[in-house]
């Protein structure tokens, strides 16, 4: 199954892929009003479905697959090219930073360029959605709370990245954190660590690894953040990025006004923002 | 005015302060459901006050002072004495990271010591909470923000915060940032630079400091956030601690099981909390 968060006309909602359709589930009566909160009801679809409006996909805006999450939780420096290319210190745990939810876009809206800096620098990365309230979840019971996954592209403004130690402003500029195309359920996806990602910057491939070069598992990752946190449907945590990006070129390869990303992982989609420039 | 987010029979709702009573203003008909809620409608009190229950203050539990916030963004090494015991070089930035909502607890409610670390340390704070939506705010319009002002301490596992560079971890454990008594509002605060910021221990005074010592002070703080990000009714900035956490005395002086701890602010309130084992 593929799921997706849509805008029809102004109106937020959900619903699932069906070839070129989407059976706007959440426009049916009685239906959970949103991704998240279908995932927090166990997503049974049988009765709500039935009845649920048929649209084009081409007629709908995607928003983020999540965009409401109580949790956006990225993980750095999680693929080993990477880490070297950043000149970071080996370290025996997920480094973590949060985005804001309204930082993200979904499929094919632009990323925006603020006018606060040209390092525009692409991410892209495997994002999972987090299916059930969990805290202490043993690293061998991690994937029973994956609801889903989906194609993230972190994008960070590097100077503001390093304006001190800690990430967040660099990482959370309005309409830089890139989420979809849709939320494709386990049973679909399969085993991870053999699937490829890809980022391409106008159709030019700069970022290629597969899932298992991943430094921190899912499983250790979603076991140390539950120790921590308590997870809850909905929430999303994004594993981290592969070697490969802009700042660390020579010269350095920002995204610009016109640029076309693409952040594409097997059997998980094929995510496609153009970006722009803030007015 | 004093406004509270508070629990009454399992059910969650907000009100004001009237001497020893609380107007219970959401649990009236027709009243925003949330304190944040509330803060984005505006703050209209005139109807919906005139018929909302009064309540004991000592029979309700007091949540946090917003529950449920969209962002809360915590600057770090925001005074120079904690800068320093820190070992933290000189930025031109304020250090942000992130709380999750789930973090949080109210004024009496125990802190929980996880089983995980000892290094439990307190960090006294004025928490600020935000009015309208606001992005590119002019630092000089910046108070124009804010809807009140609360006492916050945030508190800290001191080595998985640093597990890795970033804060995150040692941040957001369960049942550990403690955020009220109450939401006061700005003409009942008056001017902040000369207030008295106090942390006790087990009535022993171990931070002690005023607001104009804080290296980047609120208008700065609110400015820079709304350049990345777009501030919401309802988000919180936790402004930052002294000097005198535990982590930096000789020996270490860590929060245990059966503490009593106190944070201060004069004429924004006294927020205590007892410090509990994990079970």
């Amino acid at each position: 199954m593929k799921y997706v968060s849509f805008a029809l006309s102004g109106q937020a909602s959900w619903g699932y892929l069906e070839g070129e359709n989407v059976v706007a589930v959440g426009l049916g009566d009685g239906a959970p009003v949103t991704l998240r909160d279908a995932i927090a009801s166990g997503m049974d679809l049988s009765a709500s479905s039935r009845q649920a409006p048929r649209l084009r996909l081409s007629e709908v805006e995607l928003l983020p697959v999540i965009p409401n999450p109580g949790k956006i939780i990225c993980v750095g420096l999680n693929y080993e090219d990477h880490r070297k290319e950043s000149g970071r210190a080996q370290v025996g745990h997920p480094t973590l930073f949060a985005r804001f939810a309204n930082s993200q876009v979904g499929h094919n809206h632009p990323l925006v360029r603020p006018k606060e800096s040209t390092e525009f620098d692409y991410e892209g990365e495997l994002a999972l959605v987090v299916s059930r309230r969990g805290r202490f979840i043993p690293s061998d019971e991690a994937f029973e709370y994956v609801a889903g996954y989906a194609c993230y592209n972190d994008a960070s403004i590097r100077d503001w990245q390093r304006h001190t130690s800690q990430f967040l402003p660099g990482k959370n500029f309005i309409a830089t954190g890139a989420f979809g195309p849709s939320l494709v359920t386990p049973d679909d996806v399969g085993p991870l660590d053999d699937l490829r990602i890809r980022t391409r910057l106008n159709g030019e491939m700069v970022q290629e690894s597969t899932l298992g070069h991943m430094i921190f598992d899912i499983p250790t990752i979603i076991s140390y953040c539950s120790t921590f946190t308590e997870l809850e449907p909905g929430d999303v945590i994004v594993t981290g990025t592969p070697g490969g990006v802009g700042m660390k070129r020579t010269p350095p390869l920002w995204m610009k006004d016109g640029d076309v990303v693409e952040v594409e992982i097997d059997r998980v989609g094929l995510l496609r923002n153009s970006v722009i420039d803030a007015r």
